[in-house]
């Protein structure tokens, strides 16, 4: 069985649901939130089902909301609210624990992997003031000690953002770590409508760049959650995707019912293969993006910087 | 018969060939230049001959370097060489024009889109100087008044560039105007590897964004010269072509003998509307691009602005 | 008498009664709105007071907030409030008009210059979308077409701001136009603090780059609205400023009683030389800023904006 | 006696000149190089000559060259040429070692703070090509396995840059780092034109912003050199330097010779006393640079990082 291609613990899971295959050890649950917004859970429970999924054993939560690319500020709030909702819940109670550490993985210069830079560029930082003045300079007693960093991609660091990041860890000692990306998704519908949080960290082969070494608990020593929006599709994915369509299309076709019985015949695997065979290799260093991703990766990066203000002080919620 | 959606003629007629359709009116001349930059010119002679290709009539050259997003200097000087070359023979020799307007197209927010504004940032821009100082403050005597501009898209300034360019080009009266943009070509392989001079200007439809009016001589009023390079294909590109691959290779292919006839007797345009029928309309809304395009796009506009600074200014040649 | 070096008005006026000096033709209101925002308008209405203020004839309101430089959003809010009453006051009751350009003047590249091309990232721009859709694709019936450029300075252009404004205006008929700019103040204590909405629109030798050419309604043919905050003092202006408070220090100092009876023979144009010679030409090539300007300019192109939305959009009001 | 404020060793050093105050262990050399580059080293050699300079022991080397902020490109690279020549000398001769870190510091938002940040940006980095492929990947033997990290400012991240760098050796162990910066100067007239370069990394209360930590050989465990071009004065110095020289004018002048020899009675502490007392404290939150700083940053940063490139890749010596 070929392995979608996807970011997204929701889409695994669907790709799976379309092809009657039955995934154990995986549990879904929905929600309807405030609005229009829908909150999906996966929960991946065991070994088997994290091999399955190609996914690691951990809770996805996904936020999906049609109009998330519209200029709406209040609609934009109230998505910032719910994500600081699952943030929180992510976290769980610890109150005696007040120091988090913001990522913003991706390339700055290319437009849809820029979210996570734009988010820590709009995150309030607050760990210097806290260690010099106190908490009460905020005047408030549980705002929290946020640090951020950009850490840039291997292309331009000739470093792991891994390697950075628990550099940084190991120095300044935060209680958590959210790290904040780009994801690619298999379906260009879901792009920039779509916030998954998980408290799996950020796992190899990830996003549109290389970054291939986990950043999560186990290699940070804390919990990381990764907070992150597709904003691209693979080229690979997006052609598969549509040729699988034509064939199925031309299996159906009445037009065509002298091709019908044979292609009925392909299996998943040699239809497959037939796509692969024509799928020239380098598309694999392209993806898919809409035109408009300048504002989309804008206003995402805002409205997720509010959520997380807004989960870490007093004064924003 | 559809069209084919290209900014470069030579693709354009390349399909032609492809399909075994002869073009009239359209001469197209091979010529080797220094090292491996290949040079092509497609000359659009007749209108019957713009109609079929639906570029208007005029001289399209392209010069073509494998290495083109390589690393190395020199190799990027012979480029710029060659490039100044072909803006030179372009304009013809007028040797008492002397001033030029360089527009940077494209939206600097959305990186594929910005490697008009990147050839601006780099130009020299030397008008204002002349007009305070004469061209002897530059020690040469025919040292060209250069102004540039970088007018923004649509979605940003609510004006067509069309529009904003002949308001500057009415006030400040240049001799002639260089546009440079980003361009959607058919195929990935040549992305970042070829640049196309010609002097028809830009013409509705083309690139990423949405500029719907000409920036010709016809709309100037002075001669324009267009500058591009293809930095995306369409997703609806890129998705038809591979489908397209498909269907033929399923017509030849011995594995599924049975189909093969059912499907040869399917002509082009059946096969077309098969495929338009699976394409979801959004997808004009995406485009296809590297993922190193930040670097391309960086490196590709010094290579155009140093060809155009050899092409006006003599201590640069 | 030696001209101060400022764009705000009121530290024109200041100036004078500083130096017990009567300016004819020169009115001055205060007025307090809310919180702590304090309202001035100055009002040059002789060919007298304009040759006295080196600023020509017309309304100078300014808006003064000692805590505009803080991460208060609801602060901010009140300021763009007042902003837009400013606005519309100038403006005048004319429904029946309807497009408006804002031109955002400065350099993007030098933070304290970079506050007009802020304010135009973050408009709301409508035009393109009313001109295809009518102003009811906002919902409402009063939505104004608002377009908005940002011309470069001519370093980057070689080309003077007036020559491309009055080109866009003439080939696109708004009814307004809106020019905001970085301003030079003479006191470091208003720079970020201050913001200026003049009916006269702006004119030579103003800000830090080399705008020499009026932007007025006079050269753009439609009423111009400027709208500026001083983010820079001129380098010779805070040198000045201090030697001459110095000289007076000196002149009542009593530890330098000797020195007092001879100093206060100099008049205001004798110290004015003898700082003069001490201070190098080449001063007025540089600009003194704060250190933290990156976050003012960038919030205080957001309030300006959200004043702006406000002002020509219903659903902001 | 007042501390001078600045970064350059040299200028602390012609300061005690002009004070005619003699200073014990520190030697001064002065070299002539290609073209008018005047190459100077001051070598602070005791721990007296470092408390009396303000800075720690060690070997200061400043590249002046009065055209470092022309359009010329060979002049340039005569510069980097220099530039290459000095960092060799510092890291002394030591084949085996072969990996550095490049630190680009200081704010990128801020146009005179982002000269660290522009030479990452250009440089060559190659650490993750050569672990992945060995160094014949650039085919030569001894092509450097270079990183580069732009960690931001205490503003941005919350935590001192010392920190995150400390934590990204002690992940990656690079033999040497080199941190680039952003100074502050005594005088403008040495903006833009002089390059420092020191063994002696960067220490407390350099520079524009707020960098406290030490990043020397002590707290990394490896050698760190530091290059560094002034672009910016205090605001507070460039008054008091003009003021004191102010002070001297009247007490030289003819003009006011009843002051004369009352002034001839303050000493220097008097005089600063007098000037301090003038001097709003908080100018201290204030800098001076030039109006063309960014084309200066933008051309620095291209020397410097040719010059690094020169240094550690084969290809480019």
């Amino acid at each position: 069985m070929y392995q979608v291609r996807t970011d997204l613990a929701l889409e695994a899971k669907e790709k799976f649901e379309e092809d009657h295959v039955e995934v154990k050890g995986v549990r879904l649950e929905k929600e309807k939130a405030a609005g229009d917004i829908e909150i999906t859970k996966v929960v991946i429970e065991t070994e088997n089902g994290a091999k399955t999924m190609g996914k690691p054993r951990g809770i996805y939560v996904t936020l999906e909301a049609p109009n998330m690319i519209e200029e709406d500020e209040d609609y934009h709030r109230e998505i910032s609210v719910q994500l600081s909702k699952v943030v929180r819940e992510l976290l769980g109670e610890k109150k005696e624990k007040d120091s988090i550490l913001v990522v913003g993985l991706g390339n700055r210069e290319v437009t849809p992997d820029a979210l996570g830079p734009h988010v820590v560029d709009n995150m309030m930082i607050t760990r210097h003031i806290i260690r010099e003045f106190g908490s009460y300079a905020f005047g408030k007693d549980k705002t929290k000690k946020i640090s951020g960093i950009v850490p840039g991609v291997m292309a331009q660091t000739g470093m792991e953002s891994e390697e950075i990041i628990r550099g940084v860890v190991e120095q300044t000692h935060p209680d958590y770590v959210i790290v904040v990306d780009a994801l690619a998704a298999r379906s260009t519908k879901r792009l920039n409508r779509t916030i998954q949080i998980t408290d799996t960290g950020i796992n190899p082969g990830s996003g549109v760049g290389n970054r291939r070494h986990a950043i999560n608990r186990e290699s940070m020593g804390v919990p990381v959650i990764a907070i992150g929006v597709p904003t691209v599709v693979d080229a690979a994915t997006i052609v598969t995707d549509t040729m699988s369509d034509l064939i199925a299309a031309m299996a159906e076709s009445s037009h065509l019912s002298g091709i019908s019985d044979s292609l009925k015949t392909l299996n998943e695997m040699e239809k497959y293969e037939l796509i692969r065979e024509l799928l020239s290799p380098h598309l694999n260093a392209f993806f898919v993006t809409p035109k408009d991703i300048d504002e989309a990766v804008k206003r995402l990066g805002y409205t997720i910087s509010e959520g997380l203000n807004m989960t870490f002080l007093e004064n924003h919620a």
